[in-house]
């Protein structure tokens, strides 16, 4: 038997064909097509693994069953409220999609706490059973497992790390609408927000120019990194502000949840050492003892975790 | 068929004989023996409920198991790593405890996190499957119910909302050691604190003293609440801080966990609608919109919450 995972983001669709342990045979890409508020989207996916499977050889009999990452929030019932990304309204994909592809069973869930079960699987956190998974893009993502399974929370939302409040005094405000966001300081985003921040104070204005060398006010995060890694003072000072806040979220959610490992992933996890020993140093001070044992570990599956976790949800 | 539901505390043991359905049939209460490091605990606990089953003309295979709330972690296997409040160390409290009741089934888990347990089957969360509560009382501390079940976390520490950071700038130390937890605001201890504090700054000596009529250095959280609904400036001042640090938390709580429900026990909570209100409209500004349908409740089942959650580990 043969399952498929499946990441639906809103520029390409990721698919992977897995046996039925878990073990990834082969991925492919489909573009998204967004026309008639995603109409398409669903008939398009069900074509292409008809194609995979006929490909192979293969019966649609002797596949268990699709999982589904969505760019949005899932309840554990497969009901979508709002896909913004894809123009879907509410609806239950579960259903839709089977009914498209021959009653077969469907699984779907938001594509942080997707990909959150993919590292758990297939990834960093193999063999964790609590652990919590953030995703430092161009936004802050998240996911949570609980004794192995996802947390899904009341309408798909749990796993919102990137929009708890950490800094009640943000004048700025986030892409969602508050101030004082995790994601306003730990995404690239907010990385390059916060570095124009500091050329703005006098702090930016005082610096020694020996040691303020690389950044202007059209660098990426990835340069604030390698300029703090290269000694810059205000690059230096913007990591800081990252691992206060990042520090003081993780430390939130060890004392929430107890995991055992937080995975860390997205494109600002690149930076590497850098990052988790500024954001471990503050995590030890802010959380409280009985929450203390966490391991912090960087995301190993990338883009694949999504069709890892899909593939997953499906067993 | 009946069964147990037992809560210990640091001066007393409430247990309860229910039902199998749930219902309470009646309750008891004997004194904590916490001598010789509380060795004689669980003999007096099981003497108790054998002389409880005697009196009921009961054999003890009419029962069905005994549900346990520990003032302590408590994992999901019911591994205790140390109880200070009892002065037990590092056991398996079900094994321990089973063996000496007739093999029963037996299920532990910590306080708080059971006293949700019960709210959530019996109590103000009846009938929600995502649930968080909050108990404010000399401490502050928390549980978690996800999908019917409850969160223990890697050593049975999830729920620890009291100890989560709210204040990176606060100079004074909680009970455990760090600076700047929820429970230094939102406790009755931490409610007290900050009236104090705020009688040491300009702002107590510049009152208009017809508005600050009741409080002293050795007022109460009951006494500040009062005095808050009474209209004294200081009072209000101390009742909005707490409502901006705990509404931070609960927030913080629904983006991470997206529950239908928060319920605020203890007796802080017996302030009533003033705290309610000054929570929610903190809550309403710094949560993220997909998390915001929260019904937040009081507690029901008051000093019962244990015994009804106990015996809901039994099932």
């Amino acid at each position: 038997m043969v399952k498929f995972g499946v990441d639906v983001g809103g520029t390409t669709i990721k698919t992977g064909l897995f046996e039925d342990n878990g073990r990834l045979i082969e991925k492919y890409e489909i573009p998204t097509d967004k026309t008639e508020q995603g109409r398409h989207i669903i008939d398009n996916i069900t074509e292409h693994l008809r194609a995979v499977l006929e490909e192979k050889g293969m019966e649609i009999s002797q596949c268990q069953g699709v999982g589904i990452g969505l760019p949005g929030p899932v309840d554990s019932e497969g009901n979508i409220l709002g896909c913004v990304n894809l123009g879907w309204g509410t609806f239950n994909i579960e259903q839709e999609f089977s009914k498209k592809f021959g009653g077969l069973p469907v699984k779907a869930g938001n594509d942080a706490t997707v990909a959150t079960l993919g590292e758990q699987r297939a990834g960093a956190g193999r063999g964790m059973n609590n652990l919590v998974m953030i995703t430092l893009g161009t936004g802050v993502g998240g996911g949570i497992i609980n004794q192995g399974e996802i947390v899904y929370g009341t309408n798909g939302a749990a796993g919102e790390i990137g929009h708890m409040p950490v800094n009640l005094e943000e004048t700025d405000m986030c892409s969602c609408g508050k101030r004082g966001c995790l994601e306003q300081y730990a995404s690239a985003t907010g990385v390059v927000r916060m570095a124009k921040k500091l050329m703005d104070t006098s702090f930016g204005n005082d610096l020694d120019k020996d040691f303020h060398t690389v950044l202007n006010r059209e660098c990426t995060a990835k340069q604030v990194f390698d300029a703090a890694k290269a000694g810059d003072a205000l690059a230096k000072k913007t990591v800081e502000c990252l691992g206060k806040y990042l520090g003081m979220a993780l430390a939130t959610a060890a004392c929430i949840l107890n995991p055992e490992c937080i995975v860390i992933g997205g494109g600002v996890s690149r930076a590497g050492e850098i990052l988790i020993k500024e954001v471990e140093k503050n995590f030890n001070e802010l959380v409280f003892r009985p929450c203390k044992n966490v391991k912090f570990m960087l995301a190993e599956l990338g883009n694949d975790a999504g069709i890892y976790g899909a593939a997953a949800l499906i067993n």
